[in-house]
Order: structure tokens, then C-alpha cells, then sequence
């Protein structure tokens, strides 16, 4: 075990008050269809380009999820967010409108979990009272960037992942606010017959970011066996550390491993001796209906864990169908550029402990 | 004033305690020359292609950085890098072999602050005892991904900046380490006709991260003019918040607004009835000779400001020559495909208050 394989506790209790989810159409028709905020019948957003259809996105998923507590954007202390694109313009341009100070991430498909680790940082420490964490994934402006644009009509393999059309901005903040400030204890007194708009018991517990992970894969269409190792060497260490085993936990979800990946990390682990059970899930399993839509391997993209943690998992903790979850946000972070010079591909996978609290 | 107008303080004195620098011929051969840790005469650096050279300068700068306190990576709790490179390959791929939890960022050349600020939150709440903040660009890389390959030759405009080759790791750390650990101990007391490799006089007393600007400029080649209003905002809340003014300060220095949106930040604060002195300078201005090399605007690139604030600004403050220093780091947040679509550039700035102590 080395030195600085660490957990991070966090004993002030950041909870997460609101997230705010904004979808394409597939993602809109899929399994979890009807719970997002906020849906495009055509993708665009009402943009002209792709690219500004996805910072858009960001811009509607921050938007409501301040709405959720009546909050406007001078309760953030700070915004972290990043996305796919070169030079993550979708948060750049997506989140320029926000009068709040902004720390720019990129993490590929970690990236919700390495911002809700930077935004419990910062809160647990009580540097301020609030932080957003924001990403985006679309489906039109990744594939022309990391494979071919969508036009083309090109073949996909069985192991490809379909880059999810999708945003999610998550609101973190210090737990007690919940009983002191006006708005939020206005927000929470929802009529009788409705759900309260905002979440009163999710708490993140602890975090283990990871680190970067190579196993030479260099097959760009097979992101989930880029990815296996580094959820399972982040799981390994703190299972270790932890001194906890899978069945500790209600849930344990990766975001986005797909079908292939989420099959080798099991296979990784129980080379270990771990063996993780029906409580694993992943992320770009849980957003299509396999039934109704062939997505390959299943979902990926920033935008996929955003939404499926958003829209499926924490409703659950909040309510106390889940107790204790561990989220692993896993990125695979090579360019077309470092595949095209025959590279493999590097990936890192954050764990994130969420618990009903 | 906002009410997240805020300047985050550092009570608990996380300290800089050294940096590695590594750079490419010209700036070898720049107003810094021969202060570096390490150059390539071909800036290639042993690598087959420009992307991979700009990866070995991130490993080779924090191995330095590293090798001046005479730790191994295990001391460091967490790893803050980014660069320009499309999905920050430079960083992904440079620090594969460092096994620390590492934290992705993306703030253009507003990286190096960015990474400091993180990486002070985190030393100055105590979740770890040291953090590295990593950053890099490379001419070559840079400008065929954002320009032309340089084999084009095309004709570069007076307003244009040229993107430095250089790496800069920066360790942080508790203040209190100095007096406490063994290797830093022992790496303190140098031979008496020799300077001590690492600091023990620089401490991050401040930080206020910026907001995303955006005034309307699209001219890609005109950097300068983009990042002004961005480094302007930041300086005039900071002023604000702070109640203190330009001639408190022994050098306010922007990295990289080279010579017109230096000009240009002198004079939007100018407009608001600051005046910026002599004490106002730029990274971009510093690194090269101005006399023997016609670098048109200056330098840029995330490298520019880690090889200026490592190698010239931080050992003046450690020697007590520099008390109080304002370093605002400044970010274009642009793609080349924004640029293409015609939007104008958004751009941030990231203030940091390093002092002698």
C-alpha cells in the first residue's frame, strides 16, 4: 500500500442540494425517459452548431438546478466544470453568463467525479458555502471530433459506446444551510402532494481520486477496456484502505465502463479475489432501454454518469432506497491525435462515497 | 460588488518549496537563459513526436521539482495538471508514471494559477501535506493544433504571441514540513557557497480565481487583446475587495498578455481610475530578449508563465528581493473551432498572492 493511498473524509458533511439534467432525444426515449429536466426533440438546443448545442446544455443544467433552491448564481462560491471537447468550450461558453468565479476541469468521463470531489474539498473546508459542479457530453459534437462526423454513417463496433447527449450540474453545499437559509427552507416545504425540488439527504462522505492507469489498449472504439483497470485499481485501494468489501455497499456504480468494461473490472477484481455481485452497475448500462434501443455497448460520455446520477441515483439516496453508494467516474484520457500516433490509451477512475444522511 | 466577489486566505501558510523547469532552445537562449533545470537544443527532448516532447517535459520538470527536496512522488497527496493540447495529452500522458491521484485541469494558460490555487486550498485545509501543480506548452505542438504546423511557414501577425516551450512543476506544501521532514531538513542546509535547492521563504498568502469574460474579440492571433479585460476584471475586484492599490504591491505580474494586452490592461484600469506603474509586468515580456529575438507580442502558453514565475519571480521572493507579489494568471478559453464558427474568445484570469516569509 503506498503512502498516499488515501480516502478523504469529509466530516462537515457537504450534501448535495440540487442537479439540474438536460437531454438529448435518445436519452429522453431511453430507460430513464421523462425524468430530466429538460429534453431537445432535435438535439440542438435551438443552436446552429453542435458545439454550441452542448454549452447550451450546460448553461439549461445549471440554470434549473439553481431554480430548484431559488438560488441565483452569487450563491456559488465557485463553479467547477469540464467536458469532451477540445479545449472544454462547452463549459467555457456554456457557463460564461454565471457572474461566479470558474475552475476549468478535464477529466473525460470522470469529470462530474472529479468535480463533486473538488467541490467537497472545498466546502468541507468551509472555504465557501456552495460550489457547482458541471459537465456535458452530445453525442454530435464528440463523434465528429473523436471519430467520424455523424453524417458519414460509419459502422460502429460491437464494443463501442454511444457518446451520450446530455448535461448535469450539480449543486454541493454545506449541510447546514439547509436549516438557515430562507430559500432553501422555503424550497423544501413542497405541497404535500409533490416532491420536494431539492435533495435533503445526500451527503458525500468520502472521495479516492484516482490515478492514471495504462494497460496497453490503443483500440479507440473499445473505451471500456481502456477504463476497467482504472476502476478496478481505484476500487482495489479502497476496499483496501477501507477495509470494506462490495457487499458493504447498496450500490456500486461505475460511469461509463458499458458492457465491456463493466465485465473486466469484475473479471480484474475477482482475479483479486474481490468478486463485486448485482450491487455493480455502470452507469452506460443503466441510461438506454437495451430492449427498445441497440446502443452497442451502451452509453458513454460526460453527459452519461451526469445524467443517470442525477436523474436515477440520487433521487434514490435521497428518499433512502440507497444507503451507501460508491460512484467511480472513469475517463479514458487519450486524444484522435495520441490514437492516431499508436499510443495506448490512459484512463483514471475517482471514487466518490455518497450515503443517506 | 458581487457577493461571491471573495478572496480566499490562506491562514495556514502553504508554502512553495520548489519548482523543476524545463524548457525549449529558444527560451534557453531567452533573457532567462541558463537558469532553467533542463533544455533540448532540438526541443524534442528524445521524443518521436511533438506531442510526446511536450509529455517529457511534464515528467522531467516535476522529477526535478521533486528531486531538489529529495522526495519520491509517494509525498505527494495529489497532482493538479493541465496544458493546451487537445484532452490535455501532455499532462495525461507525462505523469503516467507518477503514482499519485492526479486532478485533471483545463484553464488554458491560466493553468499554472489555477493549479496553485487547488493545490493551496487543499495544503491549506490539511487534506494532504503536499500537492504538485504541473503544467507545459511546446511551439510546435501547440501551433499546429491551434494554427499552422510550423513547417507551413505562414506569416505571423504583429498582435501574435509565440507559444513557449517550457514545463513547470510547483510543489506546495505545509509550511511547517520545513522543520519537520528529514529530506527537507537535510536538502535545506547547501554547502555555504551554494544556494539551498528548495524555498523556505514563499508562501501562497492568497488567492481570488476569476470569472469567464468575453468582450467580443475573434481575432485568434490576437491573444493579448482577448485575455485583457479577463486580467482587468480580476485585478479590479481584487483591488476592491481588498482595499489596497497597484503601489502596495512590489510586482503585479499577468501571464501571458505579452505587449498588447499588457498596453491594454494598463489601460482598462487606467479607464476606472487605477494606474498600473512600473511595477506592472508580464511573463510574456520577461522570457525572451527583446533585443536579439523578435518574438512579435511575446510569449505564451501555459509554459510561458511557469517558466517566468519558477525561474525569475518565486527565487526573488524566497531571497526576500520580492515581498508582495500579485501573479495573475491569464487563460484564452477558445478552440479552434470556435474560432472557425466565429465566436469571440472567452478569457479568465486567476489572481495569486505569493509573499516572502
Amino acid at each position: 500500500m503506498s503512502k498516499n493511498d488515501r480516502i478523504f473524509k469529509f466530516e462537515n458533511k457537504p450534501a448535495i442540494f440540487s442537479c439540474g439534467t438536460v437531454a438529448g432525444k435518445k436519452e429522453w426515449e431511453g430507460a430513464l425517459g421523462g425524468v430530466f429536466d429538460c429534453h431537445s426533440e432535435d438535439d440542438t438546443f435551438g443552436m446552429p452548431t453542435w458545439e454550441q448545442s452542448e454549452s447550451e446544455m450546460q448553461r439549461l443544467a445549471l440554470n434549473h438546478a439553481l431554480a430548484k433552491l431559488s438560488w441565483d448564481s452569487t450563491e456559488l462560491g465557485l463553479m467547477f466544470a469540464g467536458d469532451l471537447i477540445n479545449q472544454c468550450t462547452s463549459s467555457g461558453y456554456g457557463l460564461i453568463d454565471f457572474d461566479v468565479p470558474f475552475l476549468g476541469l478535464f477529466g473525460a468521463c470522470s469529470t462530474l467525479a472529479e468535480g463533486l470531489i473538488l467541490a467537497a474539498f472545498i466546502v468541507n473546508a468551509g472555504y465557501v458555502n456552495a460550489a457547482a459542479a458541471v459537465t456535458s457530453s452530445h453525442n454530435c459534437s464528440a463523434e465528429r471530433q473523436f471519430r467520424f462526423p455523424i453524417e458519414y454513417g460509419g459502422q460502429r463496433t460491437p464494443t463501442s459506446q454511444w457518446t451520450v447527449t446530455g448535461a448535469g450540474a450539480f449543486i454541493v453545499g454545506r449541510r447546514s444551510l439547509l436549516d438557515v437559509d430562507e430559500k432553501l427552507i422555503s424550497a423544501k416545504s413542497a405541497p404535500p402532494n409533490q416532491p420536494s425540488p431539492l435533495f435533503t439527504h445526500i451527503r458525500i462522505a468520502e472521495a479516492m481520486p484516482g490515478r492514471t492507469i495504462e494497460c496497453g489498449i490503443t483500440d479507440a472504439n473499445n473505451m471500456g477496456a481502456a477504463m476497467a483497470p482504472a476502476a478496478a485499481d481505484t476500487l482495489l485501494r479502497y476496499f483496501k484502505v477501507s477495509g470494506t468489501k462490495p457487499d458493504d455497499y447498496d450500490l456500486i456504480v461505475t460511469g461509463d465502463l458499458a458492457f465491456e468494461g463493466h465485465r473486466l473490472t469484475s473479471e480484474l477484481l475477482a482475479q483479486k479475489g474481490i468478486h463485486l455481485g448485482s450491487n455493480f452497475n455502470d452507469c452506460g448500462l443503466i441510461i438506454y432501454d437495451r430492449e427498445r434501443q441497440d446502443m452497442h455497448a451502451g452509453g458513454s460520455g460526460c453527459g452519461c454518469s451526469a445524467l443517470v446520477v442525477a436523474a436515477e441515483i440520487l433521487p434514490k439516496i435521497d428518499r433512502g432506497e440507497l444507503k451507501n453508494v460508491l460512484f467511480i467516474g472513469t475517463g479514458a484520457l487519450m486524444s484522435p491525435m495520441s490514437v492516431q500516433q499508436g499510443l495506448p490509451i490512459p484512463a483514471i477512475g475517482h471514487l466518490v462515497r455518497l450515503i443517506h444522511d
